[in-house]
């Protein structure tokens, strides 16, 4: 059913094209009386907003979300709560050339064969980046109460065009628009950046998520493990194609003797030697610090030319999009991460 | 809640544990009139049952299933659809060493603290790869429909303990029991599993599924997109730790000119030159083979001793867990991945 | 999930307090391409609307929705549809009484207990009877498509303060704002409310509901057929106490062989002689006409001073309701109800 | 999704036909350590079961549910909990007339619509009466431990064949079996059953269903109520066509004052003096005993001579249906409604 997330403890519904009246999110199933810090909300959002830094497009939306209903002086009443954001530039522009030329990467032409020519493709419509707001919006919400509860999030760039940083996730980033934690490998990625900006292109990256003092015992067997819960919503970020649990990729190389994490006690609390879990065994939460990475492919939109094929006359055509775009989503990409993580753990709590 | 897929189409519950009564499925949702060949029905299950390689389990279950209800004469008749599969050996072993000393890797801790001690225990109950073969009645089920319909799908090995099958994948492995395309990388991979078995150790690898002539437009925005729904199911498998659609994590190192996909012609139809999508644009389909890869943990059953925790004296104690295990439990879950794609695939079409 | 319908076809959150900045509603799942006429709409909203006659508040709120995504050109485009209506009269009452005198009848004790303190009290909160407007958005427009699919769904008034109509349901009223068949018996309800009005009382009544051609085949057995999807929603309308499909009650004094349909041709087509099933057999439509008849209880807002208890002091205390209130709301319930069977039939077809 | 109720804690799947291998239920999301005591459970379905009166049918199940999964030592262990009860006489009769020649009042037609040809018919398939059976498995366990939570839920009749019972629900009936309060009543009942039954004829009736202490605050608004909740339930037990809350439709008679349960205070507990909500207001639980009434229609199944129509010929037919059946099902339906109560409540607690 789309874009209705029908979770166990909540269902959270996210709306809106990129150049609709508004986009917005309701979620629902939250008790009442949980605290809505919105200045803090709103400096969260600021780290997805666009038009801030060099590497992120100029588009200057405010990102200022206005709650319509579920907030009562400042804290959850129990009813749905819905947020919005006005989008500025309605219609400002002219898009009906994405109706014939799909872009390359981009959901338009298998939103055409889907909606059979109603799409609202005006700047990549529902399935436009843009859409994240409202996802952070409610993740941000989110991660608010989970930070109550003791449980922290954060998320750190590991890569960047093939940049690694090779540092350790032992803290939480102090950069929270561009969190690398080896300068060098930071400075290294700027200049990736730079460069294919410089170039009318595009690089992408991973993202590495964690939560920290998460309880043992948090998921379900089978389909509502941990795993299947973040992965289920990190695919709601459009530019995600892989998603990979402790050491992931890597355990399919080692032994069993190599990958099995050994008990061990601390202060009398029973922990893992290592880590190679991610902090989940059977889908459930061991009390390790639940650990993922997402791969974020390069942005689609690019300056350059590219090749595509014209809809009406079934000819190959060249297409060149106009208009500045981001060189890479991955530091605006890092908040969505943690929004949706915290969407997910906290369905499961 | 847990063991219930709800889905846009179907319902599918599995329920039992290692050594309950019996194993099974319940599948939801399906319309009259689908016919389920048993005998090919068998032969699909077969693949997945252990005891018959020298890299599998010796347990000699038959997975034969008996079908409850939901079943007239060789065709769906609209109501629910059960089958169950007998456990032979219930109870026959002592497994009451679990409770207290939990196996590294498996889900006897989390499942203790989870259930408060209430957990069935026994051969990892309700965790234990056994419940794949339910996976695989309902995506065995659902795979011949889909055949007829014209839909394809197979599953290969494109990695086993670091050894990689450089072959791009553009046929159905002939050898279905162990589908590893380029011989020399079997060789090697099979040596890899007889030296891990010989040290008491076991060994992992990388699965890759395709799904041809799937049509374009299937999928859903945000939350039911592709990806979403596949991975969702895919880490319903206990060992999957990590999942990547076309270029996956190699795409993050790519520029968006070199990542995306250029529109071109193939007959007269609107193809892309290369398939770093994996055949899905915005969750939806574009009619290119849909491609992903899923990293497989090396089996965490293992004969070598290992360190553990004590649960009742809170000491560190040495665990030796006797009898015989998979040294590799890769080629086992090929099949298993086909069925859980075909589900993905099928709630969504 | 409280106020998310989680539907075969469709999920539907309505949102809102009595007093929040909006209310409104998100239907997910609609397919692209469905038209929306928004005039109409707002005719069948006006049926809804408070204020305009002598047996309604004299609340005068406008109740014209905002479209703010999922509508492009007057047609869906397959995002999820959102749409609002801002609330007028935001906080302009005190309504802080009611927070430790709860009216009876009303939520007000439930929401207080359930929420602790954090309700949002004013004018109901989200429990008003003014989130049946939202639900009229979402019904008016699959109503709207319904009816391009040949169906109709008229429902009519056929008891108020216990006068009946003695008329069978053989046409559409004429008469939509007060929809009753039998002039005698309307000018007696008119006469009660008027009466009750006077005296600072309400009435309530019965309100019958008929879809026509509705296919066959449609419905689901056990939890999803059309009985329990139809309830589901007609229970959503906060002042129905119950509901009765086809004969009903009346049913429950008739023999089988009076009770049970027979089944005879008309024009080569199989039908029943008569319709106590109301439509529905084993949960699914028999091809006759669709009939239930709701129970709503008289408004529980009157002017009359009641008998309450103060949650602060622990005592028995008057209350009374300053303000008007509707003396009778089943007329304005009547597109209500059209509406969410419209919701309930759309989300089974 | 037909048979599977995916809820707020639990998931509930029914499967199985009438002459099916086996019919049975999986209750998923249980958390584990509830006890089933499973000798009660057997009187509890006993209750149910046919062939012990002269009012039921002779059929001689034994309803026997053997546990296949979920259950360990007696208690819950945290995955699903799968029971089924073979079918002994699978296949034993001819019932092909039935695809040619439906009954009225039963599914046989709506059914042959539905699955075009495919349903099971024989002995009404999934639609039969028998698959309340199943139900009862499930609500007999949340019986249990709701009964361990000090909440009790008891249902009585009413009514039969128009025979009313003027006595208030103030006492759990003593006769389980036939549980009517009034001695003449009960009586009366009987002699209308016996006179049914010797003419070949059944007769239908009402259930009152009472749940006692449970605790304020239960329910959600809009569509999880508990008014929506119970109804949604209810309604899959087959011979159920009308439902009603507290006063229900006599409510709809009353004037506001006289209807609104007015607060009273009871050893320092807020009570209400009156109970004409039911114990609901906004679909919350207000702490008064909830209450309610379903009309169960007199069994289709009758030996008198019905008209059909065959749907080969296209002719009207008269059908007569050989084998005894139930004069009365009020009687069996009694613990059927309790059991589906107790998972309604349990599901939103």
């Amino acid at each position: 059913m789309s874009s209705t997330f029908h979770g166990n403890r909540i269902s959270l519904t996210v709306f809106g094209q990129s150049h609709s009246e508004a986009i917005g999110m309701t979620l629902d199933g939250l008790p009442a009386g949980i605290a809505v810090d919105t200045d803090a909300l709103q400096q969260f959002l600021m780290r997805r907003a666009p038009g801030r830094h060099e590497w992120s497009t100029p588009r200057t939306e405010e990102d200022a979300p206005e709650f319509l209903s579920g907030l009562k002086d400042g804290f959850t009443c129990g009813a749905p709560l819905t947020a919005i954001i006005r989008n500025r530039n309605t219609r400002s522009r002219d898009y009906s050339m994405l109706k014939v030329l799909p872009r390359p990467g981009h959901a338009d032409l298998t939103a055409e064969i889907k909606y059979h020519g109603y799409q609202d493709y005006a700047g990549g419509g529902h399935f436009s980046g843009r859409l994240t707001a409202p996802l952070c919006i409610a993740g941000g919400i989110i991660l608010q109460e989970l930070e109550r509860q003791g449980i922290s999030i954060h998320a750190r760039i590991t890569a960047i065009a093939g940049i690694e940083d090779p540092s350790p996730f032992d803290m939480a980033p102090e950069d929270m628009e561009f969190p690398v934690l080896d300068a060098a490998a930071k400075k290294a990625m700027l200049e990736k950046i730079a460069r294919a900006k410089a170039e009318g292109d595009s690089v992408g990256g991973v993202i590495e998520c964690m939560a920290c003092n998460l309880p043992a015992g948090i998921g379900e067997p089978m389909f509502d493990g941990l795993e299947n819960q973040i992965a289920r919503l990190v695919f709601a970020v459009p530019a995600v194609k892989g998603i990979e649990f402790g050491a992931g990729f890597s355990a399919a190389r080692l032994r069993g003797s190599e990958n099995n994490d050994a008990y061990c006690l601390e202060n009398g609390n029973i922990r893992t030697c290592t880590n190679h879990a991610g902090g989940i065994l059977g889908g459930i939460s061991n009390g390790m610090p639940l650990l993922f990475r997402a791969a974020i492919k390069p942005t689609p939109s690019i300056a350059k030319p590219q090749q595509s094929v014209n809809l009406k006359t079934r000819q190959i055509q060249e297409l060149t999009v106009s208009g500045r775009h981001d060189p890479c989503i991955v530091p605006r990409a890092v908040p969505v991460m943690e929004a949706v993580t915290a969407l997910a753990l906290y369905d499961l709590i």
